[in-house]
């Protein structure tokens, strides 16, 4: 025996590369193309005024943050909860609310984290093919049809990689069919064109809405995530948070954070015009034979009939352009391309039609 | 049943109070009475001109900050981990490394928190006696000895919150006596005049080092702690972090904690004033007739033969200073007082005068 023993061994979640080269065109994490509200620059020269006050623990409740975020999306500051990005909220959310000996169920095709997680807490989960137009058939989430009970349902809304869009009415279906489990939807990239669940968490005791900074904030560098459910829900969810960690959030991510929310009209502008870049991208890509579920996220999941994804992962690397690929069964034809400026997406076309005019 | 029996319901630690009455006298949670160092200024002037770098996700391994520790301490990178503060870098520990059926060891005075971690994360744990002259007794923490196996040791020298720092030699026996458990020692308060176990990592592969920028690098509001240890015990830790959260350490944690730790002759001058200033308050309490283990730390943990605790803690309350009390077994009669400035200690001094002159 030896203390190896006694350890906890994980096979961790591989994020994206982060190339040091700026020549480089980084399509492959999903960050905003647009640097951050203007604000975010005037909080930072205010924190350097106030330096000295880094000697101090930060507000462990991010009140300011909390506060913005309650302003923003007109609810009260006691049904939300905020993080280390949205990472971090959705790990806290796995220790609090799957906690039972059932399985917990998530898509098949789905955010790549869920399973790493599942297996970090020691829960089952059980993982629900989408239909074959990769959406979620509700019905596969319903303990009176399935039999068999779960210990709580999560899943991206939009699906990632997918990129696609659930309407309110499926969500609100599971959710319902469900009092007695928590279910969890990931919006980490609802800004881009899709109708949040936000406004079930009053009608539903068991609904957790999680959301980011990352990308439609473009605070990715900064780490913010948040969580919004109705007061019970996010208590407990502080209980745990604070049973790991009083102090989160540092003082320079409460006032950044509180900057980029406060520009609504910065934040309506940027996402409108990735949405806009996404559309035309999605056509031009069409036209190069391109194929790929409708997208309604800051990215597009897309394969060619003729090419393989590696091949063209690899020659768009060539090329400079770096997307995210993987090798792994259903999704390995695929490229996640993450929607740039229209400049980078024009290199983007440029290169696709080099490539596949061979 | 409902949604509440599958959630894990957790009793949180409880830090100390934030007050934001600017004008208390706050001696409660352990924090650096000076500024961080000037570097770090520069640093936040530098991150207003990255501001736009902001959008995208940060250096998953936080290599600046890791280089410039492992510079700092003499060591190499791949011997080093940082996390969002100690707590962040403990908790993770717990989950990583205290993994078994065996209870794990820590003291029965000690930081507040390792019960509420070994509950989180579902270990048992057996509570130690402190001897009475509060220092730890090296051979119950033999299994040979006790003859009963343990799950992994852990506890703060100096000890929290009595201030009591173990000479390297008792640590070393503890850590060469259970070689078949993960050691950590928990070392926020040892740059006040202690010597660090650091020195051992190389000799035993089952060692773990933990410290914090919260007290002697005055950066708790920047929420930095790290471990150090073989590069095994790091790479096991670094699979559990990745499996929780891979982006932990946010843009300007970084920069900001690299250039504390670029500036050794400042860290080294506060610390130095701070031990000073801590010697002659000590004096002075003793005059006054308080009783207290001799403090290696940044705070004195004292009581009085006539006054309680909770009297003293009130009475100095009401006069706009506030000291930590805890009203629990052992230690209800304790206040531990956090070292200040020279003049912060004079009022403290000057108000127990008043105190304990009626």
């Amino acid at each position: 025996m030896s203390w190896e023993s006694k350890i906890r061994k994980v096979e961790p979640y591989v994020a994206g590369e982060q190339p040091k080269d700026k020549s480089i065109i980084k399509l492959n994490t999903n960050e905003c193309p647009y640097p951050p509200a203007p604000g975010v620059r005037d909080a930072i020269r205010e924190l350097e005024k106030r330096s000295d006050d880094l000697r101090l623990y930060p507000d462990m409740n991010a009140t300011a943050l909390v506060d913005a975020l309650a302003d923003f999306y007109g609810i009260s500051s006691e049904k939300i909860f905020v993080g280390i990005g949205s990472d971090d909220v959705l790990a806290l959310c796995f220790l609090t609310f799957f906690n039972s000996g059932e399985p917990i169920l998530f898509p098949k095709i789905t955010y790549s984290f869920y399973p790493v997680w599942a297996d970090l807490v020691g829960i089952k989960y059980t993982e629900i093919p989408l239909t074959r137009g990769l959406t979620i058939d509700p019905y596969v989430y319903m303990p009176g049809l399935t039999k068999e009970p779960n210990g709580g349902i999560i899943f991206p809304n939009p699906n990632a990689p997918t990129g696609v869009l659930e309407p309110l009415s499926k969500i609100e279906m599971i959710v319902k069919g469900n009092p007695d489990s928590v279910v969890i939807i990931d919006e980490a990239y609802i800004d881009f064109g899709g109708t949040s669940a936000l406004p079930l968490i009053d009608k539903y005791d068991n609904l957790l809405v999680v959301q980011t900074f990352s990308k439609s904030r473009s605070l990715a560098g900064v780490r913010i995530g948040f969580a919004m459910g109705n007061e019970k829900l996010i208590r407990y969810l502080k209980d745990v948070k604070f049973s790991f960690n009083s102090y989160t959030m540092n003082l320079p991510s409460i006032m950044i954070g509180t900057a980029a929310v406060e520009d609504r009209a910065y934040f309506e502008e940027t996402t409108g015009r990735i949405v806009r870049t996404r559309e035309r991208f999605k056509e031009e890509l069409a036209s190069l034979g391109f194929l790929f579920p409708d997208s309604k996220t800051n990215f597009v999941f897309a394969k060619h009939p003729d090419y393989s994804g590696d091949l063209l992962f690899k020659k768009l690397r060539e090329k400079n352009i770096l997307v995210r690929h993987w090798n792994k069964p259903l999704i390995s034809e695929y490229l996640r391309i993450t929607i740039g400026t229209d400049e980078q997406m024009d290199a983007v076309i440029a290169a696709l039609k080099e490539i596949t005019a061979n």
